[in-house]
């Protein structure tokens, strides 16, 4: 197992319209990770939002984010993830919290078009990254300073981790686990989730 | 597209301790393609539990669900999950809904160890049934009139099909949009989804 100081803190920033799997496989993945590895306690898993309020996700699905911008722990894995995306990209605070968190944080990662928002906040420049298939062409037009990969469930490009759309955002998930402490462990997720996970990128 | 009345009421039944993907796979899986097959409306997705207050499901994701026990319309597609199951097991309340919710239903699914709670209702004598991997055996020795299968992502019977764990869930429920309403529309689903569909049980 590598040397990564442990508990981390996973906190999945969620949102207005963000899409269901997005956020609810990750946070499935970084649980059962921490779970299997027991009695060694390795992530702290959270979803953050603006407000302490329930987030109404993408078709009606209510969930209660456990911190807001407000009071949330430090956050050393940040995921963003996609959906109805368009509304976050244009609030300068929720920009701005991505950017200050993203610059604290070991590891930053988006799932689908959560890939816009870290986009936004400057974090992606010159850096080669992924989205959701229908969402390739927009991300390179609206970004050009990008390289945008449409062959790859993930791309990682070391601080900065993008997936493609949904479900992909649960291979990079198990990815990160591999990445963080060992191919064994992320073996064992996948198996527990009985998920067919693409290991390879 | 066969001749299934539309829309379809899909509840699905989650509690304290529930998986987080099993309820969140199918909800992501009948929504999204309920809004690919617009301006079709084929599916009413919606979480039921016995009270109307926020559950907290595996490793404190907290969701709110849309109706109780007391509120929630007419169900067509019942789907129970999976997770921490042993205190439903032993509600009454719970197994009693549980049978009359499915006699009214024109599917019910389980995904995981949800496939105990439909068998303590009684509900899969003499089937071939399936479930996490990891509780076959315990599945085999608690209700031996069932012929548990430990070969398949899932198993339908007609009425009643069951999953194995977790990210199985996703698999049975593209499986009973192709019942439904085509191969096609399932097809489009698990690639919007980007979700590498085990089609075949």
């Amino acid at each position: 197992m590598p040397a990564t100081t442990f508990p981390l803190n996973v906190g999945i920033y969620i949102y207005q319209g963000a899409e269901v799997l997005d956020f609810s496989g990750p946070y499935e993945v970084f649980s059962t990770a921490n779970r299997l590895a027991k009695p060694q306690h390795l992530f702290n898993v959270f979803l953050v939002s603006e407000q302490n309020q329930p987030v109404i996700a993408r078709a009606g699905y209510s969930v209660n984010p456990h911190y807001s911008f407000a009071d949330h722990p430090k956050i050393d894995v940040l995921i963003v993830v996609g959906g109805v995306h368009t509304a976050e990209l244009k609030k300068p605070n929720v920009i701005g919290w991505i950017t200050q968190t993203a610059a604290n944080a070991k590891l930053v990662a988006s799932v689908c078009t959560g890939a816009f928002l870290l986009a936004e906040a400057g974090l992606l420049a010159n850096l080669r990254v992924t989205t959701h298939w229908e969402d390739i062409a927009d991300l390179r037009r609206d970004y050009p300073d990008l390289t945008v990969i449409d062959s790859q469930r993930w791309v990682d490009e070391g601080k900065f981790v993008t997936s493609g759309g949904i479900s992909a955002g649960i291979d990079m998930s198990l990815h990160l686990v591999a990445r963080l402490f060992g191919l064994a462990l992320a073996e064992k997720t996948a198996r527990q989730m009985e998920y067919e996970w693409c290991k390879h990128a």
